[in-house]
């Protein structure tokens, strides 16, 4: 397994290239991924109008596209902002929320693994199940327990080589793989899961480390992961005993503050 | 009177039961709701496509429609998913949003209440004035002040027979009907109404305790509207000398650590 | 310039009328939008179906046009709000959000302009120098290094004359004229660029100052660009240890807490 520091030293590049990325996103949460992208160094910027979705995705650093609040209208947008990244080589982040939990978001995925090369998946294991064909046990948004069993490894893995892609699959144990190297990463908090957005705020750092850092794509990925896990533990130090309003706020405060260094120092310390 | 108790120990329910949520929303307020449904032991999804709006209500323990943010396109989902939770019979929570503000806001508040069989309709006193029929004095979201003298329990009561359902009118005191029973519950602190979004809130928290215990809608939406009002006032002890910003993360804070026993021995102070 | 207190005075008279504030704005600020809107005192109603934006406009005190996440259905509403905004003499606040950045952006900017007549357009330096005809570095929706040592008074004054509005540059020094009269403001921390919405956020308190005092723009305007950064000013003294989260709850908590006579003894002591 590759040094811890390979990963976090890419948070730096994140800091000085200022990555502008581009969202196409859902509206539930889509403030807090503005707010942890800006956190950790990068631009954000959201726009889902097809009059202009190509135009911005050309001129951006990343685009992530998530499907938590799908429609036509925005769709119709995806896809075209995706083939305008994909055109000039920029990097795509897919977000599948949901996917296996309605008809329309399976069509939905389908048709965007199909028409755009994506660069990157991430996902909960139910989401990641359903992509791969395998059975899996969805209920809305949220990663079925039962579901998390299952062989991540072997399921990054494969789904990896399938889409030469790297694949990162969330949850207690986080795994990323580009087909040939896969990483297990323990950093993260259960707290984590009892905010909204956290899974989209994590693609939201995926899209900014990956625009920095775009010929690392898994270093990147994996960097981003590490970020959002220990920014989670840090948040639930320090209001352990507050609740999840103020673990909110906490966990914007943690990735504000992120660099290499502290990244490091707290990565030695498990 | 009921006894409080018969009341707060649904909140345990929530909490075991981990009701799916489905939301139809407005964009403003939905990250809060997503949250304090989450803080209460929901699992939210908000989903307001057409192609799926019918399928995710069909799979949820409840579904709310709240059209703060209404359009076209949301109207035809709500309809949709109203009509999917009806033939399946999983309880609607209505949010009828300003109500009154526009003829549009009107003739889509008509709409929903005659296609849809609603269990529960939760507003402030001008929006559940205008809907009995009443004249009222509307200005925008917020309910006037002159409403508020107004009789609400027999408004209540009337139109909790008229569409048998149960109606919630929150105010500086709450008043819940299901045209037989009526409750008057006076939890809550007027610094609720200083943030946007703590009666869509309210009306999430409505969906979770329903979603959880839908053979008891009547001491649901109470329960759910005691757990509020508690939050509110315990979020106002915890920071008053601090402003809005801090009041809005600690409301979340404290519904994420209600329980019955909790609920109970605030209760029981006053 | 005219006395700090002329503009100050001016929050207590927020607080006395309460405007209601139409927003048609966009989806990634629009929460923070409402809570700022109503901590200074105003009542926000957030309403961009064309069904209603004519006649939510005709009854409210302000019309915010945010073009953040523009597209074609609420482009449509922002004209149709406009023009009601125009009929009854309803000062209208535009903020162009990257203006510059998208062909659309820009085509829509012009259309508003040309179609509306506008009290007051707030912007960043970037996003007033596209609309002045002058060669900009845009980057997304932020203001470019390169745009900063441009020479804001001229341009202020000059776009002013050209729409016989009020024009505002936010940046380091705030710049605000009507063509006769420009005052340059240097309340504000750098710490207000760290997190998404502060723009918006501004624009929004323009919203509820113009609403409330509609025969004093020029005043209003500079009254809400002095109250947000002063606002920045005590969120950053509050929290400058602890991260952005903080300082976003902070930056509402502050606005929840101004009056004249706070603005006044902060502004005494600079």
């Amino acid at each position: 397994m590759s040094s811890i520091k390979e990963f976090t030293k890419l948070v730096d590049v994140v800091l000085v290239e200022n990555p502008l990325v581009h969202h196409i996103t859902n509206y539930v949460t889509v403030n807090d991924c503005a707010n942890i992208c800006l956190a950790i160094g990068g631009s954000p910027i959201m726009a889902d109008a097809i009059e202009e979705a190509a135009d911005i995705a050309s001129i951006s650093s990343s685009l992530v596209l998530n499907i938590g609040t799908l429609n036509a209208r925005t769709v119709e947008s995806m896809l075209a902002a995706g083939k305008s990244a994909n055109e000039k080589g920029i990097p795509v982040i897919f977000d599948p929320v949901g996917a296996g939990a309605s008809k329309y978001r399976n069509e939905v995925t389908n048709l965007i693994l199909k028409e755009i090369k994506v660069a990157v998946i991430r996902g909960n294991i139910s989401e990641i199940k359903y992509i791969s064909g395998i059975s899996s046990n969805v209920k809305g948004v949220d990663a079925s327990i039962s579901d998390e069993d299952s062989d991540g490894v072997a399921i990054a893995s494969d789904l990896a080589c399938k889409y030469d892609c790297v694949v990162a699959i969330t949850g207690e144990v986080d795994t990323v793989s580009d087909g040939e190297r896969t990483v297990l990463l323990s950093y993260g908090h259960e707290q984590l899961s009892t905010i909204t957005g956290t899974g989209c705020m994590c693609t939201s750092l995926v899209g900014a480390f990956c625009g920095a850092n775009p010929e690392k794509i898994f270093e990147a990925t994996s960097a981003a992961i590490i970020c959002m896990g220990i920014a989670g533990e840090m948040a639930h130090e320090k209001c352990k005993e507050e609740g999840n309003g103020s673990f909110h706020a906490a966990l914007i405060d943690a990735v504000s503050q992120m660099d290499s260094a502290n990244m490091d120092s707290y990565a030695s310390k498990k």
